[in-house]
């Protein structure tokens, strides 16, 4: 055999500076996504698994392939963000060249401030953030507070506690637990004696820290933030329970979490993994290549048959006829009928694992049927997921076309997960094992189709939740007023007033429209006299003149708060 | 003159082994603060300044210098955390022994899961988590949630909006606005060709971010996590208004947030720069020195008269006449008698800076009035503030002795802040300002307090929200139980039930009453055939039968929610 020596190129040689320039940044462009990651990506420099020798490079790549191809598009562009080698600058600014007519005719985001207002350097200081770096404002930041209200909202409606583990993790915890996943793994090298990972998933860390303390069962939700920039949110139900109800709950929970976001129609994508299993074995798939062939499907939500049939054949040995034959039932998608019409299915009728899992999803059809959430739920043999830990039921929720204001398609995965009873026993001693369920949101990707839907909809969306402003009509009355706020803070209810001793009437009603203030408390020196307010609706402008008194609940009464 | 060259002295060797452990480690003990630290520094070896040579240190040190002693105190005890050269292991080693007694006396913080399960090396793999970190489980989350909530309600309340900015400003940003604790900036040498700092609170952030995007008036607040372990939490309002309204809701939105977290007795105290200002004027203190005699007066609340008249006097050069003089007015405090004695004060009667201030403060007592927030407030002439920005009234929050389990006099400042009018206009480049005035929480110390006060009060502390249970009487009601579920949350009602298919009676109630849910829902066979359910109060264990149509309904009433 021949093989090559291996030779640096001149493609190659930017790697080597790609590695130095990651070895000081996040990001091709600083401390935070950009087009020129992209442009980096695309440029055909990075090989899909770049070598050891190049641990910032690996480590940036298995990082951007958690990004999907709609999240890379959405990246803000490249402005000159940090230091960069010329050769560097070079790849990107060719690169980004070539994709550049796409980029031009979308709107530019704008919320890189920092980079751009850092041109000018005739001044002597330039106001801006650091390159890379960028502020969030009231919007932005209103929106991300009341997507994770809602799901916080949720997560305690069905008791969930909540809890946090550190970033890293010993390496030994992380090994072994992902499957094809695991090149994605960040290792540190030898800290102070350990040797340690960054976190990759929510899941494993869970699964340690239920068997480190014996737990029997919990029902946990954890949000964190990986690599300082994304958020991760999970939900997980650790028990050993009778079949499928805990399974309902998480199908229910991802159900009550879209509507509420109202983010439009979605589909509940629901598979078990032993369907899959029974599937290869009784296709004629020897065992050790379940997993290897489980991941190869994985991909079929991005990838067309034909190339995941090519992966199955080509790279993992399988025979031709055998892929085929699994062609053909993984393109099956329905519901209760298919389910029904597999289980007397000719070559399934012997397999144990696919009879148990299609048991499995007919109890569980019956289960969100009573919880009143299997309208958006579609048993589709093609889901798959990627990663090894799954023992049973696993599910997707994809928000449908429309969502978006390009309204071409699903806009793909807004939450997943299944169940993993095998995890927690890896980590105990005695192998006691700890059956576990859960679920990820896609956080990061809510928060932006929420945004883009809330400005498509020319939505005037509110980043404060004041309930009452209180307003006087004539001069004089700041003490009055004042008065009037503590009062209704009191209550409890959420209130404000002008900062001015003699606010213009005009003025104070217009602040109460502008935002979007339900209700305007009004005085003036005859009300004061009278012990009497005018309380105005912002909406309709009308009023009524009512008793000081009784304002506390004329105000819940009309916000539609408890008294 | 002769100066010593610098040798390097046994004591010194450790300092540079220390620079190469922190140069690894946030902490002498790994990625958490412990009685490490505060062994390396009572140890003698750290000079109160570190040179430029030893950066590690010098960010550490400064770091350290923001903790209290009764923070400092709290820290967990030191378990084998990290990897750490000998002779620094002897010097943690040697002084922690020396405080060893303090310590023994103290319960042992039981958090320290990872390091202690850590120990065992006989197995192959030993669970714990990395050295140096730890997980933190449902009852600290639970409070951590509920001081935050509590405190983001109050923001809410007031119409804030709530702001993000990046952890790192460029050093110019930073520069000049802290006087003496600018020496606590953690600079970042040359990144991608600019010079930045770590930000050292969020307040000149929020100054630079108001100048760059030119806004003229915000209320915003801003929740950061500092080195990725401490929570900073600022609310600020922007804008030019009418003297003393918005000062004096800064007082009421403490007032507030003290008030419903309910930790016991406060005092906020409040004082002026222009009267600190007025004072050293008539006390005949040069202007030039202002400054440096507030930062001395700052250190009041920790240091005995006789040490901070010795700093004015030997440090800072002020005649002992003078630094007498001054100990007259900073002794002094009351409320709108002490206001109305120094109004008439012959000294002070001349000076204008000292009227306007008195003036001002009088105003933001009248105003508390009417918010109906003045009973904790004191006017305290010993309050200066260290940082230079503050241009105006400055305030900080006590918590009053008995708050502890130790029941030892205050605990110290949970909040402060106070007007910086100047900081916006020195980041614009025609100098043009716009008045700030804002607040700090110390809200980790809030979180610390919160937890002891309720394991003091042996409290049980719920880490869920659950308000409804749904049990079963009988068996083979599992799909009934869903549908209730489904009903409730439905409506917005937080329940919950159990995963087993036929779960026993007496496990469901005692389940409800040891999570103290307040409200079970139960049903049999026959309440199912009636169409009603037993609605039974766990606490009183009361039960009635209801309608299941009116279940929402009175479900709603008897949580108090609105219908």
């Amino acid at each position: 055999m021949e093989e090559k020596c291996p030779s640096y190129t001149v493609q190659e040689l930017p790697l080597i500076l790609l590695d130095a320039h990651l070895s000081q940044y996040s990001y091709v462009g600083g401390f935070q996504p950009s087009q020129a990651d992209v442009a980096v990506l695309t440029s055909g420099c990075v090989p899909p698994s770049p070598p050891r020798t190049l641990p910032n490079v690996r480590r940036w790549a298995a990082h951007m392939a958690t990004f999907s191809s709609v999240e890379c598009l959405a990246f803000p562009p490249y402005t000159l963000g940090c230091k960069m080698d010329d050769q560097l600058s070079d790849l990107v600014h060719k690169n980004i060249k070539m994709s550049g007519e796409a980029q031009n005719s979308k709107k530019c985001p704008k919320n890189n401030k920092g980079g751009e207002s850092g041109k000018g350097k005739s001044g002597k200081f330039t106001l801006k953030t650091p390159k890379g770096t960028r502020d969030y404002g009231p919007v932005e930041m209103a929106v991300r507070r009341q997507v994770f209200d809602t799901i916080y909202d949720v997560f305690h409606m069905h008791g969930a506690v909540e809890i946090e583990t550190p970033v890293f993790e010993l390496k030994e915890v992380l090994t072994g637990k992902y499957g094809e996943d695991s090149k994605l793994i960040y290792d540190l090298e030898d800290q102070g004696g350990e040797i340690l990972s960054l976190r990759y998933d929510l899941t494993v860390p869970f699964a340690r820290y239920v068997a480190m303390n014996k737990i029997t069962n919990i029902k946990r939700y954890h949000v964190a933030r990986r690599y300082r920039e994304f958020y991760q949110c999970d939900f997980d139900i650790a028990g050993q329970y009778d079949a499928m109800i805990p399974d309902a709950e998480c199908i229910q929970l991802v159900h009550q979490v879209l509507s509420r976001l109202n983010l439009g129609d979605f589909t509940v994508k629901v598979n078990h993994r032993k369907i899959l299993n029974g599937v290869f074995g009784a296709c004629g798939v020897p065992s050790e290549k379940f997993r290897p062939i489980c991941s190869a499907v994985d991909k079929l939500d991005k990838t067309p048959w034909e190339d995941v049939r090519k992966e199955m054949v080509d790279e993992k040995g399988l025979d031709s006829d055998v892929a085929d034959l699994i062609g053909e039932y993984v393109k099956l998608s329905g519901r209760e009928d298919l389910l029904e019409k597999l289980k007397q299915d000719e070559r399934l009728k012997n397999s144990t694992d696919a009879q148990a899992g299609l048991a499995d999803i007919t109890l569980l059809y019956q289960y969100c049927k009573s919880l009143g959430c299997d309208v958006h739920l579609v048993f589709d043999m093609g889901l798959a997921r990627g990663l090894d830990y799954y023992t049973g039921v696993i599910y997707e929720a994809v928000l449908m076309a429309g969502q978006t204001s390009k309204g071409e398609g699903p806009v793909g995965s807004v939450a997943g997960g299944g169940r993993y009873d095998g995890l927690v026993g890896m980590f105990d001693p005695k192998k006691k094992t700890v059956p576990c369920i859960g679920l990820s949101f896609g956080i990061e990707r809510l928060f932006a189709i929420q945004e883009q839907k809330q400005r498509a909809e020319n939505e005037k969306l509110r980043s404060t939740q004041t309930e009452v402003f209180v307003a006087a009509a004539c001069k004089g009355m700041v003490h009055d007023r004042l008065k009037l706020i503590g009062l209704l803070h009191e209550a409890g209810i959420k209130a404000e007033s002008s900062y001015k001793n003699n606010p213009k009437i005009l003025n104070q009603l217009q602040y109460a429209e502008d935002n979007a203030i339900p209700l305007v408390v009004l005085i003036g020196e005859s009300e004061v006299q009278e012990g009497v307010v005018k309380l105005r609706e912002t909406a309709t402008r009308a009023e009524v003149t009512i008793k000081r008194e009784e304002l506390v609940l004329a105000v819940r009464q009309r916000l539609g708060k408890n008294s």
